[in-house]
């Protein structure tokens, strides 16, 4: 029996404390380094199964950033200590979406989603995942797994 | 016979020359700059027509972020100028939007919309528009005109 | 037998992930992002010492930066872990300065010194240090310490 | 008879408005932020001088950075319009200081030097500024030159 469609995506979280340079006058988090969060909890979600980023890029490809959509319900504040919790929300064979949610506590401060495409550095044009990412990537998403055990 | 249906938004164009430091490893300007972008040319729109921001926010009022949407199609580069377009893109008593187009020359880059509230700085609750604020942000809406004169 | 001027200034070491958005085109990280870094070792040396900086500003001072001198000998790039280390190199009633080591390995990487005086939010003038802190930054001094052992 | 001596750096102002994004909870400019302004005006001067760096870059050689220092009088605000001088307070074949003014109408609030090196591309070493761009930096630095009619 196939499970895919009833596994959730894989979560990865990076626990942040906000830096004094990233608010601004209002007194809380400037609305734009929710963006740099994401992509550092990218980053870490990377590292956590094994295909560091700068190591994919390496290789030769970008998972070049096409769009992003961000909600913003809270303002973290100098001095808090945040969660970033990213996972795969959509898996394409050329297109990759991640959802992410921003805590402070139980308290939920931003949501968001970042939409990318594989890109080929050598010709900058459009591509598809490279085969040996298809897998990692599948199971972040929760697609072809039988199992939960991961970790 | 009322011709607030038919009347565009006005439109505020702020020309801003890449930075160096706005570039990321991909050699084109980090997705996250173009909030920043956007925010200038709020800034830009404000002064044009008359009422800085820095003069709203003094009066007791924040203009907040509650969303944000971008939509990437191409990168700007150090040694681009890019004008950064802005407009009202929706008029209600408690919340604006903001919609916009970053474009190099004919090419369209980036395009978005953010999505704020008034919010008083005393209390920090939502609120309606200031009364001196209606008039202005109408007449930017393409709302209450007689005719498109306004520069 | 005093043995203040024998006694080195206590160290903090922050480890840090380089953040994509931190890099430029060159392909390492831009050159004002480690005064960012030196700022959150400033921070993580105050939580570390049991009076965060948070605290400190909300009990109405400013520890204001008055100068600031880096020294590049190296570029961290994205996929590197820095260690960012600090520590209170002159204690002054009414001005500190910190230095700052910022390394990879055993490599170092980037050294600095910011400089710094106390401000009164109220009055927005410089102050005396308030009487509360006095100990523990001469204690991060390495000033008025009979015994090396504090952690 | 040479004036070299006699004849001064000449100077370039990059007049920047401020953005919100700039600010931090204390109210004003965050102080990393002025490295990257500093960089704007280098990048205008080098522009205005003809021969702009994205130009040099392409064509193989950084100039990189490698010690800055900053002295920070006042900051500047949201609202505020600031003039950035920068003006090459060193010229030697292998490296090169620029010095810098940050100033609100009358006010000087933030001066500073950035050091820098000419850097190899391909090899990522140092090397000697090229050729071609000897006379226009010399005649920057207020070197080699007879007069001062220069724009």
């Amino acid at each position: 029996m196939s499970a895919s469609e009833e596994v959730a995506p894989l979560r990865h979280v990076e626990r942040l404390a906000v830096r004094y340079a990233e608010t601004d006058q209002m007194g809380v988090v400037h609305h734009s380094n929710y963006l740099v969060w994401f992509e550092q909890a990218r980053t870490g979600l990377c590292i956590a199964r094994g295909f560091p980023y700068h190591e994919i890029e390496a290789s030769g490809v970008w998972l070049m950033v096409t769009g992003a959509h961000l909600k913003y319900r809270g303002g973290a504040a100098y001095g808090d200590e945040v969660d970033v919790s990213v996972w795969v929300s959509r898996y394409q064979s050329r297109a990759l979406h991640f959802d992410y949610e921003v805590t402070r506590g139980d308290e939920l401060l931003v949501s968001g989603t970042t939409e990318h495409v594989w890109v080929d550095v050598a010709t900058k044009r459009t591509c598809r995942i490279p085969s040996h990412l298809v897998g990692p990537f599948r199971e972040l998403a929760g697609l072809d797994r039988v199992t939960g055990k991961l970790d």
